[in-house]
């Protein structure tokens, strides 16, 4: 492995990663309203020398609102109040490239990364989510090959506009009345198929000169914007095997785009459940998963596989099924072929996910946790995880308060923040701008 | 008046009000990229029990960013960095119903409302800019009626998705695996001209059951708008009788929509430039104003007009003028208005203005402040003001230090917050849900 150490995100989930979190004594339900739960994860998040908080997002109402917990503030919102709450710990949010503008996009996250002093990253999503479409008056999802391309053209326009001051533009010569030298500033006269922007963007060159670029792509589109703009990849996988392959397949699409292995940290999700012996932390997880209504399992697996799964037998092995071209990819490929594997019902894949997503799930004691990561790190299926405790913030304490520890120990996580920026953590160099003389040749419409 | 108090809002205007503000000895060039600049205004802001601070925006380069120190943060992330470092002001944002979705728009303002615990506020914008035309695809700027149209559309649809949910919907009883109640979810099935949405919103209804509206207009449709929606109006005005004819055109407007005199609150705005003598106050405006570059004038004069000012004589009366049907008419109406009143040549309107947008310009020590504010207030023409100190963020200290206190004494303005919310603040009720059993009909699309 070229890099030294893990790279680890917790991936703010409401009130953690089961569905059932929630019901928990220990858990307000409301705390997905209160900024002040999002603000305490991220406090403890950097007690343990996180890289960054992970916020997902999906602009509509989830399904079975009755049955889940869900997040549903604004992701950037929320960012920024952490970002006036803690001092490293880096701050990614989701937003949707269907569902927003690139100016408006490119403002946002330029702004959140002055007002955190370069600690920002924006999640790439295309979104495919019929309730979000009728959010926005269309008739239907755009095909998913109309949002990939939409989202290349909304990628390149947001760091473009990210480049469009030249990073010495702020003059600020009192005597002579000048504030900005308009040379430095560069229009960008983007014209696509989907989109066209002017520019420049209305604000100076952030600290970090662009906001990390994060995506998670299943999908062959998917996996082509990974590797020609991601800097984090968040990926899905249930084996080293086929996460090691997945990372492999990414970089050599990324050299086709002239990038080196090292310019791509590859991030699989992995939820947590910790105890203090092996035994306490299976029963967690049983308790856990019985408070998981299969009503709200079964309604949330058929979101994903794009399927209505109230048709079959729940207590029967899973059918064949095919997943709709136009569906989320990632997660319905890495859920059946967990499925496949195992031979699992219905019923055992809805509990064996614990209502969640597709992303795997380690249970055991501290050890066993960090054993489990090292071997994942050293095999080369992993540069770090998104890490998905449980329950929120208690799980998350755990991790913090009980691995990490043994993680620094080995040698394998950082002990002290040793940079500034998210770039600094993630081992990412600052980007030269596209403007610049030096600069690669800038990517063609 | 049937209002015991002033209202009192600070317009953070990146250095200051006047176009030089960034180039005196006490100002940093930079500073309008610095969330510190911001929170340090807020937080003097609320030592003076003002009620709330405003950020205006425009979604492109402002003309001739060469010259000028110009607010380019996107206004939202600021006022999330703010209501983590304050406690009581309110929070007030600009966003464009043009180039901005509902859904978004619903959901960064209810964020900010529960991040901030009921704080928030909504200034609602059509923005006509020909530069933001450009970063949003479009070929010219939409026209005055198109725009208000959409803009109308746009506040209704948004006022829907924040009460979409009842207050009660969250209900978390853990026993029964039931989160929310999706009886007390309303879709909003709202389908306009311009724009559709399906809702509900994907968060609970917020502190202040909707965050709370502001509006500038002054065209017909304006007034219109503001008249229909707006609970805060943002005024221009130079005399107390037209501002006060402004106020009560509005209020029999807003009387047609079924809504009572006590349900607008109309703040003018007024730059301040106070010194400890008369004659101090009248160097610190001619130091402010020989700093203003006539260039930069004249190009920002002629924007607002929506007129080349370039081929006129600096030093001849203002010729006639007519206002472009598609431009900002609330200011070009008050600096025609003005210029004619006062006779002046184009080179001492610019100078009269500040470099600024239109907005009175009151000159003196803290006593004859707070007697051009009494006076109004006792007048009927404003119920306080939207206040631009000249400089950010000396002249606001200064404000709050000197003028604050004879305010208090002569009992116009609060000693002390006495509520929580950003309606407390403005004596505005908490609003019925448009879906409530009880609530006056819904207003039809």
């Amino acid at each position: 492995m070229s890099r030294r150490h893990l790279h680890l995100n917790v991936n703010i989930l409401h009130a953690g990663f089961f569905a059932s979190a929630w019901r928990l004594p220990e858990s307000r339900p409301g705390a997905f309203t209160e900024i002040a739960h999002y603000v305490k994860t991220a406090q403890i998040a950097e007690r343990g020398k996180l890289d960054a908080v992970f916020l997902a997002d999906t602009p509509s109402l989830a399904e079975r609102p009755d049955l889940r917990s869900f997040l549903s503030l604004e992701p950037t919102i929320v960012l920024a109040s952490i970002a006036a709450a803690t001092e490293h710990i880096g701050l990614i949010a989701t937003a949707s490239t269907t569902y927003n503008e690139p100016y408006n996009v490119a403002r946002r996250f330029a702004t959140l990364d002055h007002a955190s002093g370069g600690r920002a990253g924006w999640n790439v999503v295309t979104t495919a989510d019929a309730q979000a479409s009728a959010n926005f008056g269309l008739e239907a999802v755009p095909d998913h090959a109309t949002r990939y391309a939409r989202a290349q053209e909304f990628t390149e326009i947001v760091r473009l506009l990210w480049d469009s001051w030249d990073d010495d533009a702020l003059v600020g010569d009192k005597a002579a009345a000048r504030l900005i030298d308009p040379a430095r500033l560069h229009a960008i006269d983007y014209h696509g198929r989907h989109l066209s922007v002017a520019g420049p963007l209305n604000l100076p060159r952030s600290p970090q000169g662009r906001p990390v670029l994060v995506q998670a792509g299943g999908s062959d589109d998917g996996r082509d914007l990974a590797a020609r703009f991601a800097e984090v990849v968040f990926s899905v996988g249930q084996t080293p095997e086929e996460s090691r392959a997945y990372a492999d397949d990414l970089r050599r699409r990324a050299a086709r785009y002239g990038r080196g292995p090292d310019t791509l940290v590859v991030l699989p999700g992995l939820a947590t459940v910790i105890g203090s012996t092996e035994a306490e932390a299976k029963r967690r997880r049983e308790e856990l998963t019985d408070l998981i209504p299969v009503a709200y399992g079964l309604s949330r697996l058929g979101a994903t596989l794009g399927v209505d799964l109230t048709q079959y037998d729940l207590d029967a092995p899973l059918p064949e099924i095919a997943i709709p071209a136009n569906g989320s990819t990632t997660f319905a490929q890495a859920i059946l072929a967990h499925a496949r594997r195992d031979g699992l019902t219905l019923r055992q894949l809805i509990l064996s996910l614990g209502g969640g997503t597709g992303h795997r799930i380690v249970v055991g004691t501290p050890e066993q946790i960090a054993d489990d990561i090292e071997h994942w790190f050293r095999a080369g299926a992993a540069d770090g995880f998104n890490l998905m405790p449980d329950v929120l913030p208690t799980g998350l304490e755990t991790f913090v308060d009980t691995v990490v520890p043994i993680l620094q120990q080995r040698g394998l996580f950082r002990r002290a923040y040793d940079g500034v920026t998210l770039r600094d953590h993630l081992g990412l160099d600052r980007p030269a701008s596209h403007f610049a003389a030096d600069a690669p040749q800038r990517l063609s419409a």
